[in-house]
């Protein structure tokens, strides 16, 4: 087989090379997602009356094998025919003859690659919601293990006020935790269904939209046709800046990571085994693992810009310009599922060195304290402030005797635990719906 | 009064200079805003037996006169003063004497400032869900009126199928719909409230900070006080965002009404009193009004990025950076009150030239139709495809003659307004209660 | 006077302060600029017969005295008469009657403002060449006075290698001195007239372009009139970029200033008259001065950016899109003002602690310089990195006794100082070029 | 053999995989400097004596046979081994035994990575200045083949002013020649030689380091080796810059195209084998190469802007977050290969409708004309403009018969041609100097 719009000239051999790009290998991950919509338009088709049931049938069951072929790594997408789609066609074609040619009947690619890449989305939504959920327990389970250390806080990287390890620590939980819930909320935009909307103006045949929206698990028919090409870019902008957002957590964790265990803060120390050397200072153990997480957490941010570059001030309707949107997204998956288990690494393995913590509790962390107790004691804030700031620049500031209030730790830990169960039930509930849904589509899939 | 941390040293002026930068102007739009959560921390203080009633009613008083000076653009905050938290407190101060000093115990400028923001931007997304929900409307409107125009629908900005000035119209109020919902999304994100977290290190001071939380009509309270800083950056860039990405569809909207009514394409016009001349050209009538709107969405994308990169890599705990996070904030508030009424006067007003849409409905659009028709007979799709490809080339097409199916215009429309219903509704309530709220707490302002 | 294209109907007021925007206060900082070229502009009109020698001496003159006012802060644009040009040339006719009417012929506000914002740039391109020049002398200075000092290196933010004081400073000296190189670039980029191009087609008017460009003193005509719309957005691109990439360099100054003089490393200090305070920790003394020349390098960065995506994806010729394009120019030239004073300041009046200094120089920074030493002797350096690192693994390791070969400071500044001095030369020539066209033009401005 | 800063323990396996990331595929591609960077280093220690004149000589014949290795694609990078540096000593190790060993002396991987990319990219701006200028001369072929031909020109994409294809096309011409002097000025930047600073620290052994730049054909030292690592980033910049700066220029052409080729415009067409087809609409020929020549320049500058925050806010000395920046590096040589062919075969290929853009020169394009000949005759050029917009509205406007003065065409070309030359002249003879260089340090690579 050949290109879909062959219609018996050759293309020029630059042009084509430059037309198809990476698709062969990106579209590599989108072959089970383009098989699950490919099975829901063949029963949409079979419910139209343009397939038989026999039909259809055997369609789901080659588009299984396709899947499974590429679950594989053995189903390729030769240069000449461009993309996934083709492939697949092309597949069917040549196991199925003439009835694989009516697989495309009332659907374009545009609106067939609107959907894998949604559905593709969707899939990996979910496990990031898995994923944060589990690198908030994480941090959760460390802070319970060692966090009543105290720990200097800092403003303006100066030493502020008393804090504590598991103070620190629950800030990347919070953080992670508002996260968990902009994934679902993520999720909730992603819950509608392009199929059916051909090239971007419907097709004439009669579809029952609704109809393949459920049978792919989507809440919500994407009504507009235009607005269904207008999308793509716009919901890969909000796939890849969700991921782009977690990894901005991590990167503060990691920023102060680096920061807190230099040989001058000295608070925490990696173990050798997640340390880097260097190729000529043998004294060298070096963070590489955290500058990493840093500078992937840049470089995902930055492809969130590019996505949403690539879709300003382009004309309504498809533009060849989304093929690069596939790239972008792709990417944010698979960073994903790198920077949230080193991240969880690190957690679990960091160590603490309660020497120099404990050094690092400098009196002057308490002088806010010594000022809010005056105030306490009837003296406006304002002048007590003055009161302290001039003990302490005569040297003879003591810290106030009484103790900070017994943290809250158990109720703050408890609460957080009880957000990330409500928010993952949520996409516990998605999760089931969807794999039912595909299941049935793809069953041997 | 002075800067509150003045100890009796003389700042350097060029360095005053430089760290002022634009606060004084700035922070005159968060005076409002800080007086609200000042009268509501005063209350926490009053809970917490720090202040009695006649001083809380007081302060509360006094603050409520403040807002209404700024209101009318009596208050000013001299360079000296610094900011606005500064300038309010020395208000305070002269007008109720040491009382005005007692007002800062428990809290920092660091959790003040916190608040003022996630105040304005609560107030300010309220606004945008009015404004985008009357956008909507009044896209809807004109579909109602003169919906169904034909017109070509384009792909790679080429003639693709027919479509209609009401499914291009629709589109844009479907895109604007779903920027509804992460507008609703966004204040569930800002529901929370992070006063009472002091310098990010939390108060030693026994402040109940559900209360606090209560009197704000915030639903959460942020819990962890090193998130709260942390916070600063990543929740003003959501609330940019969700203007920024409003603007993308009405940049796309502006796009391609700037093509749609070049002369060559002709479509639509611009009533003479929507365009501008040349200084040089006097046959010219120009849309810059659809040009800005383009730009406009460029340059507030741009400030979305501008808060993503200034929270990027900063270490956790309050920075001085931070002071660049209002500008933004401040800026995409006001470009959401320009552009939102700047579209709804274009898409009321413009001309839709109907002789030169029915020109342009030429019997190419059809081709894929007549290929889907074969389908439905029977023809494989992609044989089918090749045919009319052939017919095409040799010049002998001919569309089907079968009309299209009715368009499904009334219950799309429906669909669409019972969705911006559901979600107006949720935003009035928290309206209501936010309302409610702040009245309770500033009752005179 | 009204709007240069005012053809008798009436714009709709909402969509004219929408159009109008900032405007009127932006081009106020462009009217020196705009008089400049509109001399030029009157002057090669005489040279093609289309004014009379006193007529084109009457302009000169009431350009000259707009100059003037607008240097005094007394020349105001209403707001009804949109921009600069329109109120020049309205107080043109005011002043000088039919006469001013006819500075319009054979120009348009295309090239008109395309040749004062690159007046503009020219102009401010050549202060930064001085500012910095200067701060490179004042970094070298220091280094004279205090480079000797010894200071860890660092790696990956670890100790790795001995260094100074000096080197640190130096570093920042010679980044400086590539921008320095780098604002060359721009001024020759720059240095190409875009005057008497039009609308960017071209006039009827038989106008010698070389001899405008002599007269504005520009090296090059920029031949291609719909090059000189396109360029616009292009050409302020790369001044804005100078002077993020300058600020850049000042960011990390800052950066690594806020982490040698945090408490933990200690080796320098800010003197009290440089920091600023907190509202609730009498002990602190914060670098906000630093922060925000970290902050500020982020945001002309990201305006930077604004500009690249302002002038993407639009098509050639003049787009109204180029209004904003201004606002950018001019920030950038504010800036720049701010931050190099900025950190000139603290170059020359920040604290070193000498013996925080010495107390960081630890023997392992010595590991490298001992394997080296192997080397030199002989041993494969493999090997001798592994020899070191089992010495420092059993905790037996001392530093080679020889000392480091004395540093080539002289040498290395005065090479500085040399490049500096070229580079300058350049600037300087430059500078009086531009300087005696414009005061031939303007003589009285 | 191992990692090069193996000592003993075994990393682990999930950090390992994280901070190895994309190296092993992307080093493949600086294999060739890499051997030329360490041939410089060889003879640099066997100048200082560090290496005798057999051993110098082994290892260069071995780094040769590894860079033709490599340019055969027979080098391989295994995952344990990291990157391409440790790679190459091993391999050297392997061949030479002990002698391998000491090729690291007096230098480090820091030094080294600076040193073979800057050769990398100084490789490339060569080729791009080859690229360019062969593009500029393929516009002015096809303008001195068509240029003649009327098109209207356009602001606001609003027909303004008689244009001509050559005018449009040479202004993409002059934009390219812009970029050829900034890959010029790119070419000065990176002029400058990294290798001899070690770990960024410079090194106790006597290496001759202007020496070491002589033998790599640098004409300057990169004297500060602290600011050689602060550069790394910065210099990347530069590179992706001005391809990006190219593939702009190259966008706006695209976008022009794309409008321009619409059927409702009709001024030109691609021939077949330059278009792409639809899968469902038999009669769509899609401008599907310049679509993605727009994408392709998106995604370019954003990955400019990726290194631009790559290299932001990190202290200074090597960070591991560089490792992220060579990817963008080579990414961009390899767009600008793919870009600027594909821009040539559309330029020369395109067809030009002539009767649709003959059809398109309406009487309007002359009213600025009209009133400029009324300026001519002595009417003040604002009330000329008036009296044409009059006519223009009661329709009884008809353009000066006057014809446009000839076009200055071939002056205009020639000078763009000299410019080349001159711009081309320089990079021939830097290109010869590195040329030379290169062939001495590895004759038989």
């Amino acid at each position: 087989m050949k290109r879909l719009w062959d219609k018996g000239d050759q293309p020029d051999s630059l042009v084509h090379r430059f037309t198809v790009g990476d698709d062969p290998q990106i579209d590599l991950r989108l072959v089970h997602f383009d098989c699950i919509g490919s099975a829901a338009h063949a029963r949409t088709l079979q419910r139209a009356g343009l397939l038989d049931g026999v039909e259809a049938d055997r369609l789901a069951a080659e588009l299984a094998r396709i899947a499974r072929l590429a679950g594989e790594g053995r189903f390729a997408i030769p240069d000449e025919l461009e993309d996934c789609h083709t492939a697949i066609e092309s597949h069917l074609t040549a196991a199925l003859g003439e009835l694989g040619g009516k697989i495309h009947a009332g659907r374009s690619r545009n609106d067939q690659i609107a959907a894998a890449v949604r559905l593709f989305m969707r899939s990996h939504a979910l496990r990031w919601c898995d994923e944060v959920a589990e690198t908030i327990a994480c941090l959760i389970d460390r802070v319970r293990r060692d966090g009543e250390a105290p720990m200097p806080g800092y403003t303006h990287t100066r030493p502020a006020m008393p804090s504590s390890v598991g103070l620190w620590l629950h800030a990347t939980a919070e953080a992670l935790l508002e996260q968990l819930r902009a994934v679902g909320h993520l999720l909730e935009l992603l819950d509608c269904c392009p199929l059916g909307t051909g090239a971007g103006y419907g097709t004439p045949l009669p579809l029952d939209r609704r109809h393949t929206a459920d049978l792919l698990g989507f809440a919500r028919v994407q009504r507009n046709p235009i607005d269904v090409q207008n999308s793509r870019g716009r919901m890969e902008t909000c796939f890849v800046r969700a991921a782009a957002d977690v990894a901005a957590v991590l990167e503060k964790f990691a920023g102060d990571f680096i920061l807190f265990s230099t040989a001058e803060f000295g608070f925490f120390s990696l173990p050798p085994e997640l340390t880097t050397g260097s190729s000529i200072m043998p004294q060298k153990n070096n963070p590489d693992v955290l500058e990493l997480i840093r500078a992937r957490a840049v470089r995902l941010r930055a492809r969130q810009h590019e996505l949403e570059w690539m879709a300003a001030k382009l004309p309504s309707g498809y533009n060849r310009d989304m093929q690069l949107v596939k790239g972008p997204v792709v990417f944010a998956a698979d960073e994903m599922a790198a920077l949230l288990p080193a991240m969880r690494r690190v957690v679990r393995m960091f160590v603490i060195n309660r020497d120099r913590l404990a050094a690092a509790m400098r009196p002057e962390l308490h002088a806010a304290r010594a000022a809010n107790q005056l105030a306490q004691q009837g003296v406006p804030f304002r002048e007590a402030y003055r009161s302290v700031a001039d003990s302490l620049r005569r040297d003879n500031f003591s810290p106030p005797s009484e103790v900070c209030p017994p943290s809250r730790w158990p109720e703050m830990l408890d609460a957080t635990e009880e957000d990330v169960c409500e928010l993952t039930r949520v996409a516990a509930d998605y999760r089931d719906r969807i794999f039912a849904a595909e299941k049935k589509l793809l069953p041997d899939a």
